[in-house]
């Protein structure tokens, strides 16, 4: 297989390098300088950083292409992704659990040892779910498979497919780090306010002092497609960001600026709920669940995210949402340069462009917000795992799996057409795409003017002959259960 | 039915006008004017326009938010699809087929005559084909739609579905008119060279003379998804823009300028085939059929047809191609302002943002390019019908059912990833998605690290282990011949 794959990878690099590859990355990071919620996203230059996050985890990381270092560039993609392991589990033995709960060690480790160990958790956890009931099969294993960056990072993707509870699922974890070119902290500076001019030295034009600013990015990203049309989907999501000071000037002498705080820093993420039919005991226990764990933190977050994410997973075209919601939220950091003393977290919540803040009467630090990201992603295990188990033996008929498979063609839109991460994922020169596409569905179906959702009654008025069609096709309490999902889709709702 | 869907107008005015989908609007056009080979590519401001031409044909047609306009798109848009018809064929009764050679008659209404006698045709052919073999069903019929445009336009989308021939199959076809705004016309000023300055009145600035100009746009959009996996899919598109001196100025008085030759015009279209399997014989056959008829007009029209073809189906994530390729073209029009008496025709490849003047030894006139869209229109069917009926009796099995919903994949992914026409369509206020979306096959499917395909192996040394799975699962000859499409298909490969 070697010579193949040493072609592949020489032809990867060279599409990476091509003219119009680099304009359309250079397009996907305006998209994600401009787009509604994306206005006070930062940018980091390693466009691999992006892709290797796999789909959802990369929604933090947008890309500047830095022209001057597309040579660079390109000799980075061809080391990335050459070292793939394969093994049963991710391999957690050189973690040390403690450091979670430790201040004085560097965010960066703990935050990365956090979400390995959870993908460890959640690896264990859906197989037991997945062979639980199997009594003369071959348990079923998540594929497991760690790659390394040469240039630095590694990452493991598990994916499970074609099981008898599970479809399809991915539990992705990574860890990369690189170089943020001069031209990426200006288009990030757009978003921290005076962020350049607080650095305290040059770091872009022709008397720069330093070559860019390092960066540090680790995150988990899930994706859950159960087989049973009554078990929801779910996707996950957590994940830090870093932007240091370089220990040395461009000159190779030491940065007398230096020092280990970072230059900023901050966590994004998220959890929503995919149902194909509509069960509301479901959608309130996972929005209970989550909001539980967001208000033993702060009783603002739930309310904030909740908001975001009925935002974020929105199909303008079909006017309808990707699911019944959850929790989304990006920039969770602290005022890095503002000598006031009031805490606040920011908030976009995608309908302006300006920062909406939301106050909190907590006083945060970076220990609370580790804090409450981690209680989010521990609580995404209690706030879905037993709608599966409830789920998975549930009878279905041929209707169902039909429908099952439309929603599906939903979530497939969703993710290609609008997620900010899969976009971004795609565009990258040297990603690794089975990575980025293990959220997609293993079946999706397409019917024209199917007569229960919104774009077909929207764009006819013969759309009653297509109610008509449908009450010759199916079940009145078929029609009843598709129309009730697809009313929520289209009207989100507080579940609690 | 009638009060939910007041309600829903009501609600996709709403969204058409909330900022966020301005923004994304704007964002859209600003891809459509940057992209590669969107270079040339023309702008138009009723961003109905490119819905309305249904996927494929919005290929054309990008879009200029003007915010100016805002309210008075937010208007239009409830006024879209507001009547819609249905019948059993699309109506011809009031064409006359002898205008298509009567030089005198506008090209907007010869041009529109075309692709309706088109559709039709081809509409009865397609139910001919699918009805051939059926002893004791009903036949099986399109569904017809026409809907009208209040502001100006209409458009006949016919969709097949869930066939014994046809899997899903949509053949739409629009004529749309309307006002180019000022900050379109001037974004399109960008693309044909000049254009502004030579229009002789200003058309821009707060002394502009017009509140625009005005444009008309038809066109044929086809995709046909065959239900044997032996048989290929295939897409084809012709279209015609005009952009005109409005009659009146700003203040309602007779344009001192005006004059019926239009300020601008072009044809733009295509067509292409994408086999599950590879059949070389096909893809000749095909290729020959639209070599043939593209030399019978300008033999230097097939060379760089087929080129451009290759590039713009390229899924550049995949490193593959959508099919077996075709020919692709767009801007096909006469130098209007330019003085120079050698005619040529400006290609755009995709690879380079400035022009590449393709130089003809034949002297064009717009007859003469008419006659050469409508020879390319007339070859689709010998071109692909032939394969249609050649393969609908093949043998098939589970394996070739899987990788053809495989290959569906990525029909999807092309199609909502990178066609221009989908995503303008989809990001175009009160478009009609179901005619968009149209081009969506019935049923797609995604696999991990499917062991056939490019991405796969590029993404893992660890490809062996794919390989023998796929040894294990499918028989030599499936894996051969999954190996032979996905070799065309990265390697894309001169027919004839």
């Amino acid at each position: 297989m070697l010579p193949p794959l040493v072609l592949r990878s020489a032809r990867a690099q060279l599409r990476a390098c091509s003219p119009t590859f680099q304009s359309q990355t250079r397009l996907w990071s305006q998209i994600a300088s401009r787009r509604s919620i994306a206005a006070r996203q930062p940018f980091i230059g390693k466009a691999v950083a992006v892709a290797s996050l796999g789909a959802a985890a990369a929604v933090t990381f947008s890309m500047m292409s830095n022209q001057g270092s597309s040579l660079t560039e390109c000799e980075d993609v061809s080391q990335v992704n050459q070292m793939t392991k394969v093994s049963s589990k991710p391999d957690v033995s050189m973690l040390d659990p403690n450091i979670l709960d430790d201040e004085r060690k560097p965010m960066r480790k703990r935050m990365e040892t956090y979400v390995k160990l959870l993908q460890r958790r959640l690896v264990d956890m859906i197989e037991a779910e997945e062979n639980a009931g199997r009594d003369s099969h071959e348990p079923k294993h998540f594929t497991v498979e760690t790659w390394t960056r040469k240039q630095g990072g590694e990452g493991t993707s598990c994916v499970i497919q074609d099981g008898e509870v599970i479809e399809k699922g991915g539990i992705n974890v990574s860890v990369v780090y690189g170089n943020l070119p001069p031209s990426a902290i200006r288009q990030m500076s757009a978003d921290h306010d005076g962020l350049i001019e607080r650095i305290g030295y040059k770091v872009e034009g022709p008397d720069a002092q330093v070559d860019g600013l390092p960066f540090f990015a680790t995150g988990i990203s899930v994706v859950i497609h159960p087989k049973n049309p009554m078990s929801p989907t779910s996707h996950f999501n957590y994940r830090y960001f870093e932007l240091m000071h370089p220990e040395k000037l461009k000159d190779g002498s030491p940065n007398p600026n230096y020092h280990e705080e970072p230059v900023a820093w901050w966590f994004g993420g998220g959890a929503d709920l995919t149902p194909m039919y509509l069960f509301p005991d479901d959608a309130k226990h996972f929005h209970r669940v989550l909001k539980d764990a967001a208000d033993s933190q702060d009783p603002a977050f739930y309310v904030a995210w909740k908001k975001w994410c009925d935002k974020y997973f929105w199909l303008t075209h079909r006017g309808e949402s990707r699911g019944i919601g959850g929790v989304f939220f990006d920039d969770l950091t602290l005022p890095m340069w503002n000598q006031r003393r009031t805490t606040f977290i920011p908030l976009m919540d995608g309908t302006n462009q300006a920062n909406q803040v939301l106050v909190s009467s907590k006083q945060h630090n970076k220990e609370s917000l580790f804090r409450a990201v981690r209680a989010m992603g521990d609580a995404f295990i209690p706030a879905y795992l037993p709608l599966v188990h409830k789920h998975k033996n549930d009878p279905f008929n041929a209707d169902n799996l039909e429908w099952q498979r439309l929603r599906r063609g939903r979530y497939v839109e969703f993710n290609l057409v609008y997620d900010r991460g899969t976009k971004f994922g795609l565009m990258t020169p040297g990603a690794r795409i089975e990575s980025i596409l293990m959220s997609l569905p293993l079946v999706a179906r397409w019917e024209y003017m199917e007569g229960t959702t919104g774009t077909a009654r929207e764009s006819s008025t013969a759309a009653h002959i297509n109610d008509e069609e449908n009450r010759k096709k199916y079940s009145e309490d078929e029609i009843k259960a598709r129309e009730a999902i697809q009313d929520v889709l289209e009207h989100p709702r507080a579940w609690i």
